[in-house]
């Protein structure tokens, strides 16, 4: 449900009530039941209609065919104000995410799509992390993933994500990239059932320009990690220049970008799939998307946001479960 | 017309042949008339109608209201192998700039457009370039100047282009964003003829997210540069987080963005806006834009090449040119 204050609940209910949502999965907002009709009272939007309690959800998760809301009562409806994120929203916002990651782990669900949380209510929590993935991450002790953030336009997946832009050059290494070439292509092997096409970007302008730009990193970094993947039988183009890397008639011919750095994918992910590209993380041994947006606070709780992110990220994540994305 | 080896001749010719073209503007090919008669020939397509000598131009220059080929007697129409770019192609494109930039400066043309260069070819030929832009900068003198990539739907300016990504924060200081603002503000004033929207990029994700990631260049290098062109009577917004800036919504509001370095702005510009976008450069006494590809020498003199970037280019040469986008 994200955090309370948040517009998690609002797109949650507006999830619940989608017709036809059961076609692609049956949601379960891991949340309160009494805060979710507090705010489909305020905006005027349908209360959910099955509520389990945690006891009910013992008995019947495994048969459940319907939208519903698992009760976790974590935060009282009246004990925060909406708009407003604090320590006790973060601290329900994190049990919501524990628990979800718990009934993935145990199998009870077959994936997580995330609605968003506040960092700073986080650690006002005394949860010190800079973002779901950690959570995720950490509690299910991966320690080798990845960023990948997908749509049907474009998808790129990350080798370095949130360090500042002279940090990068020191992140990057041959295992690092390789790392991520590999997690991309069994990612994209799974999601289209077949040997994804897979572009790896240049660092420096125009790739670098055989060393014209830049302190080659294309070729001592870049291009042995492509080498080394192709020993295990991972084909992959590039070190592509990353301007012309996503040219239109690349992007028909590339299932996904293994990009250096956020804002090289983050920038044509936006521009090109703005509210459709789904924030996901490879290398988990459950499944977990997220929407691709913040609490937004300031328009929370009057009905106005817009659940289709939400809609992408439970989407792909019914995709990638159906395909067996995950790590063991 | 570029260097004789690769598009630029067939370009030229469908240019010249364009109907309705003298409506945007009169273009006149300074290059080589033999050479684009055997490309002509060639190719299959319309052999130049009008032929200047020098001698003819210098006395019929001014009343021209034909599209025209000047012939300056630069190469042999049989002395070199089309695809090929060697010395010979390298010094002849050369001199083609060098007499349109001469033709600039003495206001007999109105603007010069560029067909693509090799850079090799250039330089095998004694002439030590990166590109058109320094010939351009260093023939008319001029210091402060920066590239812009214009179009319709996205239209960014740059900081620093043609250095290596770890080079970039080195290469940033206060006195040259504000130059940048400023050549950006005092350009798109005059093109859209209204005080221009500028944004002005981060340098690090989320714009550094106030010092949760990088150096906090944001506050040292970008807001003190904002500050500097406000206090010029230059409002500008950001630093703007790099991905969100090009979001379809921030676009429609943004005469140009100000990018920090060239993936930055290339890569929006290129994903959004392939084959309308025309590289010019801001600050010269002159107007000048250019095609955005190269030679394309694999396709060389079959009658393949598109000109539609040439088209572009001659386009905007000629708005600028009415809206007098030249500095003194």
């Amino acid at each position: 449900m994200g955090d309370p204050a948040g517009v998690g609940p609002e797109i949650c209910l507006r999830l619940l009530a989608e017709p036809g949502i059961t076609e692609t999965a049956i949601p379960i907002v891991f949340g309160d039941a009494g805060l979710l009709s507090r705010c489909a009272r305020q905006t005027g939007l349908p209360s959910p209609r099955r509520i389990l309690s945690q006891f009910d959800w013992e008995e019947q998760a495994a048969g459940l065919q319907e939208p519903a809301v698992l009760d976790l009562g974590a935060l009282n409806r009246d004990g925060f104000v909406p708009g407003q994120v604090s320590a006790a929203t973060g601290a329900a916002a994190f049990r919501y995410v524990e628990r979800a990651i718990a009934a993935a782990q145990a199998g009870v669900v077959d994936a997580v799509a995330t609605a968003p949380m506040n960092k700073e209510a986080l650690q006002a929590a005394g949860h010190n992390y800079p973002g779901h993935t950690e959570i995720f991450a950490e509690k299910t002790g991966s320690t080798r993933w990845c960023m990948m953030q997908y749509s049907e336009e474009i998808t790129c997946t990350f080798v370095t994500v949130h360090c500042g832009y002279a940090e990068v050059p020191k992140l990057l290494t041959v295992e690092r990239i390789l790392e991520v070439i590999e997690l991309t292509h069994e990612g994209l092997s799974r999601i289209r059932g077949r040997t994804p096409r897979i572009v790896v970007c240049g660092l420096n302008p125009h790739a670098g320009e055989h060393g014209l730009f830049g302190n080659r990193e294309e070729e001592t970094l870049v291009i042995p990690a492509m080498q080394a993947a192709r020993a295990k039988g991972i084909e992959t183009e590039g070190p592509v220049p990353p301007d012309t890397a996503f040219l239109p008639w690349k992007r028909k011919t590339t299932d996904a970008y293994v990009c250096l750095y956020h804002d090289q994918g983050h920038i044509p992910v936006k521009a090109l799939a703005f509210e459709q590209a789904v924030n996901t993380t490879l290398g988990l041994p459950i499944i977990r998307t997220s929407v691709d947006h913040g609490t937004a606070c300031d328009i929370a709780w009057q009905g106005k946001a817009n659940p289709s992110s939400l809609k992408h990220a439970v989407s792909l994540a019914a995709k990638m479960a159906r395909a067996q994305v995950r790590w063991a």
